[in-house]
C-alpha cells in the first residue's frame, strides 16, 4: 500500500535526542491510523473484468482499468489481453522522473492484431455524466478547475465544458499515441514513474492505475536512448503475459481491495494528508495536491 | 539533462498514421529548442565549494548545495565530506514514490564524528533577504503564497512572514532528522524520488539538489522494511566516498553547468513547460507546477 509517512519517524539517529520541542503540532490521525480504523464497507474488491495482470520475470503488476472514463479503450485492452497480444513483448522505455512504457519493440515486423482494433477513438476527456462517483477536493489546482477522486482514481473536471478526465498522477497508466489523437489502441501503454506530468492531462487517454507491483516498473534501469527508450534488445525486460483477471483461475488471482473514495473514511484519508500533526511536524500546509492524496490498496481481509 | 518531452513523439507506432488532425496546436519552442538557442552567459559552472560527489559502485552522483538557504548545514556537510565521514557507509532506504536515504546503517556502533558537528540548527526556512536570486513564477500553488527559482533551485516564499525555503521537488536533497528540529546534521541525507512531497516543505532542512546521476538512486530496489528501509546488510549499496569537488583534482571533476534561473532564457524554459504546442498537443494548460519546470544541466561547453 502506498501511504505517505513522515521521514525518519522510526529512525533513531546516532545521538541522544531531547524531548520534542514546543514547535511540534498536536497529534492528528495519520493515513495509517485511518486505514486501521476503517470498516469492511469502506473497501471494494477489484472487478476481475477491469483488472489486468502483467506478469514479469520479477513478479506481477496489477492494473485497474477505469471503464467509466475509457469504455472504448478498456474494451480494446481486454481484447488485446484475450488474444495474448502482449505475451513475449517487452518494456521498451524507462525515462527517469517520467514514464515506463511497454509494447512491441519490433517496428519492422510488428505483431499482428486478431480481434483487437488497430485504432480506438481518443478518450482524453468524457462527459461528466459518465462518472457517477466523483467526489471533489476543496484544494485548488493550477491544472484544472476541479479535482478529486472517482471510484479509486484521481480525476479532474471542468464544469463549464461538462468534461472530466483522469489525472496523470504517479502510477497512472496511459495509452501511448502518435500525433493523431485516435492513434492509440492500448497496445502500447505507459505508467507515470515520476513527478505528476499533469500537462499530459486532456492530451492522451488515461486508462487506469497500477494498484500493486509499481516498484517492479519504477526501478527499471533507465533507457539510454532519446526519451528513455532502450537501445539494445537485451536491455528490455520481457513481458511473460498480460491477462484479464477474469480469465485467470480464481485461485491464482490477486486478492486486493481498494478503499472506496466515496466514503467518509476516504475523506478522512485525504484530510490526514492535508493536515498533519504530531511530534515530528512543525508546519502543516492545510492543503494536499491531488497526486499526494494516497488511494489505499490492501490484501483482501 | 532532465527535460520534459511529449510522449511517443519519436515513436513510430506499428500502423500507418494520417496527418495530424485539425485538433493540434500551433508549434511553440520546446525546452530543447531553448536550450539549443541559449548563449554561454545563460549558464554557470558548478561552484566546487558547493558541489558534492557521491561515488557509488554504479557511478557518480553530483549534488549541488544551496548555501544561501542552508549556510550552517552546508558548512557541516562540507566538514563531513572533508573528514571522509560517508566513505564505506551505505544507502539505507528506498521507498517507492518518496525518497532514497543514505548514512550510517549501524545504530549500535555509529561512526564517530571528528570536526563535524553532531547537531546543526534547523534551517527549514530563512529570511527572504538571504536569497538574492529569487525569480517568482506567476503560477499559483497550494503549498505556498509564492513559488519560483533561486540560483538553480525551486523555492517558495511567504512575503507576510518574510521567510523563504527550498521546495521538495524530484531530485531535491534533504537532511533527515528526528523529532527535535535541530537533530539533523547532514550525516543522513535523502533525495526525493517520487511525486513532490511538498508537505515536507518548512518541516525539514533542504540542502541542495542532485544535478547528475539521479537514476543511480531512483532505480535502487525498494527496501522491504517499514518506510522502505533495507532490512538486511547485503541489500544496502555501499558508498565508496563523498567528496567536496574542491578537494578532488581538477582533472577528475565533473564539468557541468546549470542554466542561470535569473535569465530571460530560463523564463522561456519555464514558459515552454507552461505553454505547449505542436502537432502532438491538443490541449495546453497555460500553467506549470513548480516541480514540473525543468532546470537544465549540461556538460560544460
Amino acid at each position: 500500500m502506498r501511504v505517505l509517512t513522515p521521514l525518519a519517524a522510526t529512525l533513531a539517529l546516532a545521538f541522544a535526542l531531547p524531548a520534542a520541542t514546543a514547535a511540534d503540532l498536536p497529534p492528528r490521525p495519520t493515513v495509517g491510523d485511518i486505514v486501521k480504523a476503517s470498516k469492511p464497507g469502506d473497501w471494494r474488491p477489484l472487478d476481475p473484468q477491469n483488472t489486468l495482470y502483467m506478469e514479469l520475470p520479477s513478479g506481477r503488476v496489477v492494473i485497474e482499468l477505469a471503464p467509466d472514463f475509457v469504455p472504448g479503450t478498456a474494451a480494446n485492452i481486454r481484447a488485446l489481453a484475450r488474444e495474448n497480444y502482449f505475451d513475449g513483448l517487452a518494456i521498451i522505455r524507462s525515462q527517469d522522473n517520467y514514464v515506463v512504457q511497454w509494447g512491441d519493440p519490433d517496428e519492422e515486423h510488428p505483431r499482428a492484431l486478431k480481434k483487437a482494433a488497430a485504432k480506438v477513438k481518443a478518450e482524453f476527456t468524457v462527459p461528466m455524466a459518465q462518472d457517477k462517483h466523483f467526489v471533489a477536493m476543496p484544494d485548488k489546482d493550477g491544472y484544472a478547475p476541479q479535482v478529486g477522486h472517482s471510484h479509486g482514481f484521481p480525476s479532474a473536471r471542468d464544469p463549464k465544458s461538462g468534461r472530466t478526465w483522469l489525472a496523470h498522477c504517479y502510477g497512472m497508466v496511459g495509452v501511448a499515441r502518435d500525433n493523431d489523437p485516435d492513434s492509440g489502441n492500448g497496445s502500447q501503454l505507459y505508467v507515470v514513474t515520476g513527478n505528476a506530468p499533469r500537462h499530459l492531462d486532456r492530451n492522451i487517454t488515461v486508462a487506469g492505475r497500477v494498484v500493486s507491483g509499481m516498484a517492479l516498473l519504477s526501478t527499471l534501469p533507465r533507457g539510454t536512448g532519446p526519451l528513455g527508450f532502450y537501445e539494445k534488445p537485451e536491455q528490455r525486460l520481457q513481458i511473460k503475459s498480460v491477462r484479464l483477471a477474469a480469465d485467470v483461475p480464481e485461485a491464482e488471482r490477486s486478492k486486493l481491495e481498494v478503499m472506496r473514495t466515496e466514503t467518509d473514511t476516504y475523506a478522512k484519508v485525504v484530510d490526514a494528508a492535508r493536515n498533519r500533526g504530531g511530534p515530528w511536524t512543525v508546519y502543516s500546509p492545510g492543503y494536499v495536491e491531488l497526486c499526494n492524496a494516497p488511494i489505499p490498496v490492501r490484501e483482501q481481509k
